[in-house]
Order: C-alpha cells, then structure tokens, then sequence
C-alpha cells in the first residue's frame, strides 16, 4: 500500500470522484472553494421547483438535474428520491459514474485550520478514504496510518494491515450540527475546537452521520447511502443522513469495512431555524429511541455478500420490525427496495460488487 | 449532576484521591509537578532492592512500601504482587483508601498545550472521572460534557445522561507507548501531535491501555486494576497494564461503566531500551494474538453483580481458554484469584461494591 503521507490526492483522484451537491439556490459558495473543486466534475441535484434557473459560477465542470430530470430518468422508481428535502442528493451518488463521492452543502465555506490556512477539506476526505482504517481494536494516538503517529504498544500485529475505508466523516467549525431541541436552549454554541484527528468508528458502534461534508467510496459502499423519504409528503426530515448512517454503518461492520470521522473541518455558516427544524424532527426524535435498539441488534446472514444484499435484507427487517412503530417505516422498506432496483438498473456492471469478508469482519 | 466545566477539582478531590507512583529510583521528577500534586497525598511502590533508599523530595506527604513491607503486608499472598516489574503498582490501588488513583511513572514530566501553559495532568484526569461516559453510541464532536460541546443531531436523547466514568487514560507528548519492533523501526518517532479531546471508547471495543498517565475511580472499578505476573520469575514484560485494561474494559462493558481516553498528556521523557523490551514483549506479541479474541469474545453472567465476581469469573475463563495457550495462564489466573482475596482482605467494606446493572449496560 503507498504510504498515504507521500501521496499527493488532490492529482491523483482528479477523474475518480464526483462532488454532489444539493441546492436550491444560486451557488456562488463554490468561488470559495474553486482553488479545491475546480479540477473536480460536479453533480448538482437541484431540490424543489424544477423551473428555477440555479447559477452555477463560471469555469466549472457540471452536470444538474431538476426533478423533472429525475422522473424521466428513473420513470416510477423515482418515488424513492426525496422532494423539496436534501436527501435528493442520494439522486447523484446513484448517477455518478465515479469511484468516490464528495458531498456538501451549499451553506458550507472553507474553513481554517490553527495556523490560518485554507483547509482543503476534499484532499484530507481523499487521504482518508485512501488510507486503511481499524474497527477491530481502538488506536490510542488514532490514525495510525498518518505521518508522526503509529499503532502504539499492545495493539495486535495482526490487524496492522487494518482494512478498506468505505466513508469519511467530516466535522464543521462554526455553527455545530445540532438538533432543533439544543438549537434552541443553545442559540449561540459555536464549535471554535479544532480536534487534530482522524479516527475510525469502532466496529459495533452506531455514530450521528451528518451529510453535510461527507465523502465515501461509492463503488464499495454506494448502495446503501440512501437518504430515505423526507420532505414533501413525508411524517420527517433532516434524518436523512442519519438513516443512511446507520444503514451503511450496520452494513460496513458486516462486510468488514471501515468509517473514519474527525478532520477535515469546513465553516459552517448558517444555523437553520430551530423551530423549522422541531417541527421536522420531532417524529423522528421519539421514533429514533426505537431505531437505535434496532441497528443495534440487526445481524446480516452469511450470505449477504453484497451491499445490495445487505440493504435488501434491512428493508426486510425494518418491515417486520419497524412497520408496528409506523406506517412510515413500512413506506420507506418499500423505498429502499426500490431504490436497490434503480442503483442497479443505472449501475448494471456493480450490481454484484461484493466483499470477501475478511476473517473476523461479520458479526 | 453538576457541570464539570464549573467544578474546581484540584480543591475538590484533595482527601479523595491518591497519587500512585512505582519507581527504583529518587522520586526528583516529583520536582516538577510540585504545584499539582503537592496538595495529595502519594503512595510510592519502591520496585527492586528494598534495602536502597529512595528520596522524596520535601514537602510531599507520602507513604512508601518496598518488598518487605508487601510480604508483611500480604503474607502468602504476596506472590500475587510483581517483583523487578513497574506492575507492582497495583499494590498501591489496594492499600490506598481513597475513592480515587491517579497513576503516574517517574519518567513523565508536566507537558505543555499548544498556548504555551502548563498542563495540570491531575486536574484534567479528576474532570475526565466526574463527568459522564458515552459508552453506547458515538458523539462525533466528542466529549459531549464538555463546555463549548454537545451532544450532535442524531443522538438519542434517552442516552444523553451518560453512566459513570471509571478510568481516565491519558496520553504522552514526546516518547510515544511504542512497543519494541515499533521501536527499534522508527527510533527517531516523537509524538507532537496534540489532539484537544477526550472520548468515550464505545461499549465492545478492546483498547491498549497504558499504565504510564492513567486515573480511575477506585471504588468503582479497582479490584480489576490488577497488573498480573510480569518482572522477575515470569516469562513477559511491558503487559501489566494491558493485561489490566483488557479485563477492566470487559467488567466496565459488563456493568455499565464507562473508560475515557484522550487529554491529558505529559511529557514522556525517555524511550526504554528497545531490546531490553523486545526480550520482555516478545512472547507477550505472539500470545497477545489469542489474548485479543479471548477478551472479544468474554461474556460475564448475568449474576456477575460486582467487579470481584467479575473478575474471578475471567480468572476462571483465563484458566479453561488461556491455560492452553501456555502455562503462564494458569498461573496467572490463579494470581488474579489471591489478588482478589488480597483486596478484600485489605478492603473488607469494599467487598460487595456492586452496580446496579442499567439497562442495556449487560452484554
């Protein structure tokens, strides 16, 4: 494996990664980041009104898609892309034609490390997902693949090697991402700590994943990064990542491969309204007591060998097991089996990706 | 419960908390931490030859037992107390009467943060203890407790009280806890990462813990603070306070309690001889690749109520699972039995401490 410290990614992933961005506004945020994405092809999921006209600033490379583009492209299983809520974004991981995915959000500006520069929040994304991760055993000077740090005594031989990095979390100075009930009791909490680490997420543990600067191997993981029914006509929203993250957690833990959170930290510049925001969540706060038992203790059989398995296999079980705390649940089973179909009917050669499942690597 | 970021802890815990300090020789680095520990009360384990005289600088309140007062102490059951080995700490924990330890090696010294000011390590591990754990799902901006933190969206509320905290392991500026090979391979490796965080080791994760920079809550979890059979006589070195961690770990899993790493650092001073510790590691390197699956996959019974059944209950697994490995394990398991007599004997009020089991807390 090259050492992650000597690889220069910023070149090298120029034509393996797509950075997908949902907006429903001109984009003038990315004259900020032209110096990081400019070399990049972006895909724009344009969210609500498909007559709007969104400004893309000059001498980017782009693709857009409105939501009339959806339903033509996916004819009736565009059911399962969410309208007028950001989880449409899923629409362009299941169109990209790349290895690897950047997400982020349009309120989102560069942010600086404690020294004053520029964070190239894509480039750190990329030395992550090129870099191994350990889920198996907790490294107590954390990424142990970064230049000045190791794995430190006591930690088996055996799983120095670590395995494959299927997402990288990404943190946010500024405003936090909290929810509308510490929104409002915490009004004017900013995150000034900047924490000089990587880590990978225990096997076994679920963990908050936020969408809004995220990054993940699509040709390893793609499948299940799902972001549910949310928005218009639907009982929630903003647990679309959420949901993705527990999908594709649970799913990581079975096939054996790795989630980093930590760097890289962008500014996040604008909190949304908090009383917006509870109205949006307040189903999915009572409902998520019982989601997290669930993730907890859903096991994958042998025989899911694929992320498209996998996922099959927790639409299953979310019917029988979720389905009596709500319609809802039975709604979105449904969805996520459709969504399977349409990954596979866009992505035919990935259709039977699998893992090899690494000793030790399923529950 | 009160808001760690208001306590004044140096003050607070001054009668409850003991420093435990191992050494063979004069006790100078205590010159240094003078302004911190002064107010504490030390207890020295003087390691080797009891015949020479180890100086405590002045003004320090301490209580120093050698090898002869073990055996007085212990009687028989001194053979259970390592001899030529740092692991003769753990006498320490067991005459202590303080609901706290912090533990320290003589090689460490007062580090500084990135602002230039010294750090108070003690103060730092005291929040660490009185402030909640986090074992059951991951805060991705970590220490939730924390001022200028929370918990993030997508964690459920019904967990956000966290349980108690039963160890705080802290880590080292300068010499990194490398083992041998690690050692010999990167000689020149120094740790200047500092890395502003504490965090929760989720539920289920195993973790290397060091006994260079460590604390912990006594009365919760000390009976499983034993550092085995390392030194003279014995066939490893450089495990003691893994061997501790790992079954720490599994009993806090067990009962509901929870183990913090991160912040603190100290300035660790001097790498060991890395052949010296290649002679004493190398049989450890190779058992530790059973050791990591045996404390994987350890299930305590239900009516494992308080650490002392705990304990003995892994010393009986040791023996039927371990004991094949080689017979080191044997002996070890039956050293982890006189241990916990010894500590009982010792601490008779002590000997029922038990948890209450929360739910979801079992494994």
């Amino acid at each position: 494996m090259a050492d992650p410290a000597t690889i220069s990614p910023a070149t090298l992933l120029k034509d393996e990664l797509d950075i997908v961005i949902p907006t429903i506004r001109n984009l003038d945020f990315l004259e900020m980041w032209r110096p990081f994405f400019q070399p990049y092809h972006l895909i724009i999921v344009q969210d609500g009104d498909p007559s709007k006209a969104i400004k893309v600033p000059e001498g980017f490379d782009y693709e857009l898609y409105n939501r009339n583009d959806i339903n033509r492209i996916l004819g009736p299983k565009a059911s399962c892309i969410s309208f007028k809520d950001s989880a449409c974004r899923c629409f362009g991981y299941m169109v990209s034609k790349k290895k690897y995915i950047y997400t982020i959000d349009d309120d989102c500006f560069v942010a600086k490390d404690p020294s004053g520069k520029d964070i190239n929040a894509l480039e750190q994304h990329i030395k992550n997902l090129l870099s191994p991760s350990t889920p198996f055993f907790f490294n107590t000077l954390y990424d142990p693949y970064r230049a000045g740090a190791d794995f430190v005594r006591g930690y088996p031989f055996s799983l120095r090697e670590g395995v494959p990095t299927a997402v990288s979390h990404g943190l946010w100075l500024n405003i936090p991402d909290y929810d509308a009930p510490t929104q409002l009791v915490k009004p004017l909490e900013r995150n000034t700590r900047y924490v000089d680490a990587v880590m990978t997420i225990p096997k076994g543990t679920l963990f908050p994943m936020c969408g809004m600067n995220l990054a993940f191997d699509r040709e390893l993981i793609g499948p299940a990064m799902y972001f549910g029914l949310m928005g218009d006509g639907q009982p929630i929203g903003r647990y679309d990542d959420m949901w993705a993250g527990w999908c594709t957690k649970v799913i990581c833990d079975h096939l054996g491969w790795g989630v980093k959170t930590g760097l890289p930290y962008i500014w996040h510049s604008k909190a949304s309204n908090p009383f917006v925001n509870l109205r949006k969540e307040y189903k999915g706060i009572y409902w998520q007591e019982e989601l997290i038992p669930f993730f907890q203790s859903v096991t994958l059989p042998k025989d899911c060998t694929s992320v498209q398995k996998c996922y099959t296999e927790i639409a299953k079980q979310v019917k029988a097991k979720l389905g009596k705390v709500d319609d809802y649940f039975n709604k979105l089973a449904d969805a996520m089996v459709t969504w399977i179909e349409a990954w596979d009917e866009l992505n035919p050669s990935g259709a039977s990706k699998s893992s090899d499942l690494p000793n030790g690597a399923s529950k």
